[in-house]
């Protein structure tokens, strides 16, 4: 093997190496090697987007008995149509369908190997020469490195955290040129918390119809909204602007390692069918990964038979854990958040440095609160927002409060004295 | 939205709809379509790489249970990390180490969404500015579709029929020149059925050697050798070149749908590493589509449990369903094949047009088939061989002898009187 030869120069594959590094995962691979092993106590894991393996955030009774009907019945061991099996499909439209004021067909429907492939399917199809995408910042970071991997210009509008986080339209407005194809919103946020009004909405629908693009709303934490504002799902307005709709059952379920995800398309006026973006995404579909049979066989059953008494225990939790996070927080100085979090699983709070003597970012506090309290916790840059962090509160109640006594210690023996 | 944007003229995704015409799944739909929906009797699926469907290729109650084990467990609802679960690395190495010379770590191996993930990680690593990649013909389409995807450049090297679909190593190396990264080789063959002697495999490698390029090794039918020849793994000959293996559960054990697959890199000289090419897969298995931890849970009860009866009734199935091929093909005089398949669930034959009054091709031959006698069988045009057929045996023996009795019958409709 000729190890000279220019080919086997793999080190050029910046694009990939890119993509990979702006992702959650590298920072919290970065974090986790800075655990102390001498530590006796127990690590305490606020920095992730999964509570399953938390006895309390165990999944539904349904779900699991949905899975094993599925393999006994021996009728999910072959091969997945690309686009999905068609029952599981029709489970997810009508499953989607209660919110909306018309008819979701399981034709608007791609069942995806969970969220992650669907936003792969969503940005390698918008892709294409001098094009550009608006992210919100802060956001999730897979649509970075999906994009850089794809060529795909990103442009970041901000999330304002002094109105809850809701999107700087007239900013968003200013991003956005002929070159423009689509916008992201992640509602309920993540990394925020934060759950958008139905006004609000309506205008990001409105601003997007003025500037001729379409909207991904990436609702993977869709219906986990447990403070005042309910969750509206965007495809409600559809009919003013194209809606990609991006869902999962790995959050409301508890069950992220099932890979179980959908896009939904939300266009009664037929403007996507137009431009054939509806054929793009299956010739995609066609060459990607297919989804798991076994799960697309439990899943109208799990779609419809999950008691309501399972969603509201899990919003129960949630509640009860953002108010302890609220409660714990203002005792530390260091830190302040603009509102409390109404859904998903997280809280962005700031961290003003001057209070600090020996900590000059975001990112450090996170490696010595690693090391120092055995604490996981994400930095702010790791979404977008740097000198911010991501807290978040879907563990059991103990760890949380253990948690946030540790940090309140790390912060005191490192806070400057005046 | 300004529907005469430059920006939604998705239409120009050449690439994209390109990579999917090329795939069996469109052809295979084409055929679906010509069905005749009026024809009472039963549609035989002779076009297919998916028995399990069928009674008799049922999976082994070992495997459902292991997948039963793993739900109930509670175990595996969590992200997997994105290389897989370490038990599932840990027990795919050490089923795939009983056929080598030196030790498999489960560092070596990559979990995957089936098969198909794993070509499309090869693929998407390798293609890079300038380089091409050599592929058999006939071969399996998703390779050709994944290199138009990623901008690879496609060169074809020949199988030779009359040479039990031996690779033509002459042609291989006059196709090579310094921008050929890799050559594919699919042993047991897709869809020729021919098993690769240990003597062959030997030649490959030392070929791949003196040109400088890896092999990838599609051994998605690994281990279904039902003929004389055993079948032996390509990477016992890592130690000359490396070799990436491709292998899967998905027909061992009759569960396509499960989608669970692997990479094997084979490298014990450390050529791989020292290019950094393992780097760009975990990069970009960072921003890919997880494989469902229910599935990688079940697995080490999967590869250690299932007992030899289940291997030895398959390998017992597919032996009397090729012969049964074998005795009826040899009395339609318009379709030859060079040698009984040994492996695999396929058949390669030849069509002699001359010898049909109204057939031009294969593509013909094979609607013409669909309408009429409501058979599937693949053209040999969708795996790179005009005037060709691709027969699936791993069908229920009652039908192929239905389907092949069909076969005989639209011939003789059709044949040429003299």
């Amino acid at each position: 093997m000729d190890e000279e030869s220019t080919m086997w120069n793999f080190e050029g594959d910046e694009h990939l190496n890119k993509a990979s590094a702006c992702t959650i995962r590298s920072f919290l691979t970065t974090l986790k090697e800075n655990l102390n092993q001498n530590d006796d106590r127990p690590v305490i894991p606020l920095g992730h987007g999964d509570p399953s393996g938390f006895p309390s955030f165990r999944t539904s009774q349904v779900a699991e008995d949905a899975i094993v009907d599925a393999v006994r019945s021996g009728k999910f061991n072959s091969y997945s149509p690309s686009l999905g099996i068609l029952d599981a499909r029709r489970a997810i439209a009508e499953y989607l369908s209660q919110d909306h004021q018309y008819d979701t067909s399981p034709e608007d429907v791609f069942v995806t190997v969970g969220a992650r492939q669907a936003i792969d399917v969503l940005i390698t199809v918008l892709a294409r020469r001098g094009a550009n995408i608006l992210l919100p910042r802060p956001g999730y970071p897979l649509y970075e490195a999906r994009a850089v991997f794809s060529h795909l210009e990103v442009r970041h509008f901000d999330l304002l955290p002094e109105k809850a986080w809701e999107i700087d339209l007239n900013g968003l407005e200013a991003l956005a040129d002929d070159k423009t194809v689509a916008m992201v919103l992640i509602n309920p946020g993540n990394p925020c918390g934060n759950v958008y009004t139905h006004k609000h909405l309506q205008k990001i629908a409105e601003t997007a119809k003025k500037l001729g693009i379409m909207i991904i709303s990436d609702e993977a934490y869709g219906y986990l909204a447990f403070g005042s504002t309910p969750f509206v799902p965007m495809a409600r307005f559809g009919s003013i602007v194209p809606v990609f709709t991006i869902g999962s059952i790995s959050k409301r379920w508890m069950v992220p390692g099932w890979r179980l995800g959908w896009i939904l398309m939300s266009d009664p006026n037929g403007v996507v069918q137009k431009h054939k973006i509806t054929e793009c995404i299956k010739s995609y579909l066609d060459i990607s990964s297919d989804v798991s049979t076994i799960t697309q066989g439990a899943l109208t059953q799990i779609l419809k038979k999950t008691p309501e008494s399972f969603h509201s225990k899990t919003l129960n939790m949630l509640r009860e854990a953002a108010d302890l996070c609220h409660a714990r927080l203002k005792e530390i100085p260091c830190i302040t958040y603009p509102c409390r979090p109404q859904g998903s699983m997280f809280l962005m709070v700031k961290l003003n440095l001057l209070l600090l003597k020996d900590i000059n970012d975001d990112v450090e506090f996170c490696i010595k609160l690693a090391r120092e309290e055995s604490i996981v916790v994400l930095p702010g840059a790791a979404v977008g927002l740097k000198n911010w962090l991501r807290i978040t509160f879907a563990v059991e109640l103990s760890s949380l409060e253990d948690g946030l006594e540790r940090i309140k210690a790390f912060t005191l023996r490192h806070a400057k004295t005046k």
